[in-house]
């Protein structure tokens, strides 16, 4: 039973304030399950969350993670300059993409971020694009196949396909890249990998990490390279349904401990530094999409139509992703209708919910559909001329900041030209 | 073999003035698409064409077809909006949405658009809101059950499931909603209904007319209702693949004639009036995306990374779409190499081509990514904070129109609240 972060007389009285609909975000869940995990992994001295800014690229929400000692994982310029305009600079930024662009390298080193190249030509093309190699460098492996984890919290397998990736280096191309940037200059090395999204087992990251930690051990052997971080990025995921159990971070943390001490430590390595680059672990369940019912509709299904959608959350409609649906208010009540809840969007996947059993909800019900904080907001487009919606947080001590406003029509025909303009 | 409506000069010029990515848009071809379509329905008096400006809500392109003789279907307030900042007003917009806010219906009738009703409860809802019913109405039907047509261009049927879609109203909800408007007012009616995207088919547009006639006969001889006009909407595609045959619109025309005159003419409704509301047909291919290979890498599969991203094209990672590519300058060269053609987005279903043979890409080449004229950049998002590029307009004379400019890091920033703001 998926439990709201917000009740009805908060939700009645938010949005007396702000229209429907909004994310919604819980500043104490935030701070609670980051402090969870870096205690997970405070047996590790140099560990650092760098917060995957894709996830949630807001400064209110930057903000509280960094005053709880995360760094930030940039992917593009404009998130570099999203880290900068928060304060957050140097070593605290990791910057992971690829396909790069010279801007961004350059941006990148401009801020002192710590530069995670993506392929083997990334070594060049870093040194013509700034004129140098910085002394911290760090490459991505990709150990290409399949990647499958027999266990898991649910008993399913976890499997991906690094082999079918674009992201990362060979293995043969890991140890040249690493020779190469050591003739260049380069003193502290990190490896980074990621080989699975969202997971759901207590497994993945100890498994992840007896890979890495084992690359490394070969790397530091084959190359003399000082081995300064490893990287374990994302993949830990959260239950998007709720009858699933969620990973237990403490677990997972002494999973990695084990690995560390296994394989890390009796090669010399003991003053590795872990990294990790959450996104979804960190903000999903901390967020939630609000919307009211608006609407009825019967033809040969039930319709709820909500002032919500896809425009808001695409996950449903981009990969059929389950989220959940509370009707505030209505928790105790029996889920005993079966509706499709529905946004305005003119594409007929725009479903929050197919064939959802839920309570009798009426003309002005407010629904929240959990686990929006990542991935949710930041993945919203403006098809059919739709809005994006603001960002509230929700604080410990029940009050409301605003983090974004509402798009308004305005903000849609900005990049217009009306009259003319010539090329 | 699919070709290309700029060539590598006109391209070279371009690039000098507007940096990659960006769409580019075909006037001349835009302008005699429109006009075969318009000769395709010259037999019918009151024929119009509706663009969906979904597909591409542009100003600059929606001047064209406006000049064209086309009106517009907006299914939102910011597209009414653009339509009253591009001068189309009244019965030149088709206003066609589910779960429409108030605001909205509020906005079309006060532009004396026509208001296209998609539910049984709209009637009231509209009666509420405007305090009155228009004298032309539009109810959009959902015939339910699934829709299939043996024949098609290519062989295959065109399937869809107008059941499992959450527009329109049952066939006696339409009776119904046909007597209430009456009695509240009404005098002319129109009737809508889509029942399959993006067909390769001369046959659609004839079944569905044929259909749509017979109701519009039945509901007349109900109701009594004069039916002023029939919408058949949208739903005749393009051909994505280079082998497919194109749609004939001018046998599509004329199918739709012969059912007019086998149905509606016998019954006295001579005068019924078609609409349309294309918009991939209107506009798929005379757009295309304009990126540049930026990097090669060569891991377990050989990649091209270019410029462009999901960002400015969402159909290839939303929906697997193929979209066909011409490295522009290397027509007839072979081709002989296998590529992802991807963006740098940290999404691995970011990319425009896999396994695609193409021929040998250099560094710095130009690739036209074709047919994203409609739904391209109007679904494009912002994720990973990567901006949405520039809209350009390729006239007949070869001049190059700016019709939208690119987007900056502060138009990505616009909603930020960076320094706190209470609620």
């Amino acid at each position: 039973m998926k439990k709201t972060f917000v009740t009805l007389p908060q939700l009645q009285d938010i949005v007396e304030r702000y229209p429907t609909p909004f994310h919604l975000y819980d500043e104490a869940g935030i701070r609670a399950n980051v402090r969870a995990l870096r205690a997970a992994f405070a047996w590790n001295p140099g560990y650092k969350e760098y917060f995957a800014v894709k996830a949630t690229p807001t400064p209110g929400i930057l903000n509280i993670l960094k005053e709880e000692g995360c760094g930030l994982d940039c992917s593009s310029l404009t998130e570099l300059m999203l880290a900068e305009r928060c304060g957050v600079t140097g070593e605290n930024i990791m910057f992971s993409a690829n396909d790069v662009p010279a801007r961004e390298f350059a941006k990148a080193h401009e801020l002192g971020a710590i530069i995670n190249l993506d392929d083997y030509t990334d070594v060049d093309f870093l040194k013509e694009t700034i004129g140098t190699i910085p002394e911290t460098i760090s490459c991505r492996f990709n150990p290409g196949g399949t990647f499958t984890l027999g266990a898991s919290n649910e008993g399913f397998q976890v499997m991906d396909n690094p082999g079918q990736a674009k992201y990362g280096m060979t293995r043969p191309q890991l140890t040249q890249a690493f020779q190469r940037l050591k003739e260049m200059g380069a003193k502290r090395f990190g490896i980074h990998a990621f080989l699975a999204s969202n997971t759901l087992s207590n497994d993945y990251y100890p498994a992840l990490a007896r890979i890495l930690f084992q690359t490394a051990v070969e790397l530091h052997q084959e190359t003399g390279c000082h081995i300064a971080f490893i990287n374990l990025s994302g993949g830990v995921g959260i239950p998007y349904l709720p009858d699933q159990t969620p990973n237990d971070i403490a677990v997972i943390g002494e999973g990695v401990r084990r690995a560390y001490e296994e394989v890390l430590v009796p090669a010399g390595m003991g003053d590795v530094a872990l990294c990790t680059e959450l996104g979804r672990f960190m903000l999903g369940p901390y967020g939630c999409l609000v919307t009211r019912a608006t609407h009825f509709k019967h033809i040969y299904k039930e319709y709820v139509g909500v002032d919500a959608c896809a425009a808001n959350l695409m996950r449903p409609a981009m990969y059929g992703a389950y989220h959940h649906i509370t009707v505030i208010g209505k928790e105790t009540a029996p889920c005993d209708h079966m509706y499709d809840v529905v946004g305005g969007l003119c594409e007929n996947n725009d479903k929050f919910a197919v064939d959802r059993m839920l309570p009798k909800i009426d003309l002005g019900d407010l629904l929240v559909i959990h686990d929006t904080g990542a991935h949710g907001f930041a993945m919203g487009y403006q098809y059919n001329g739709r809005l994006r919606s603001a960002e509230l947080l929700l604080r410990p001590d029940g009050s409301v900041k605003l983090m974004r406003r509402a798009e308004t029509p305005e903000d849609y025909f900005a990049t217009l030209v009306f009259d003319g303009g010539e090329g």
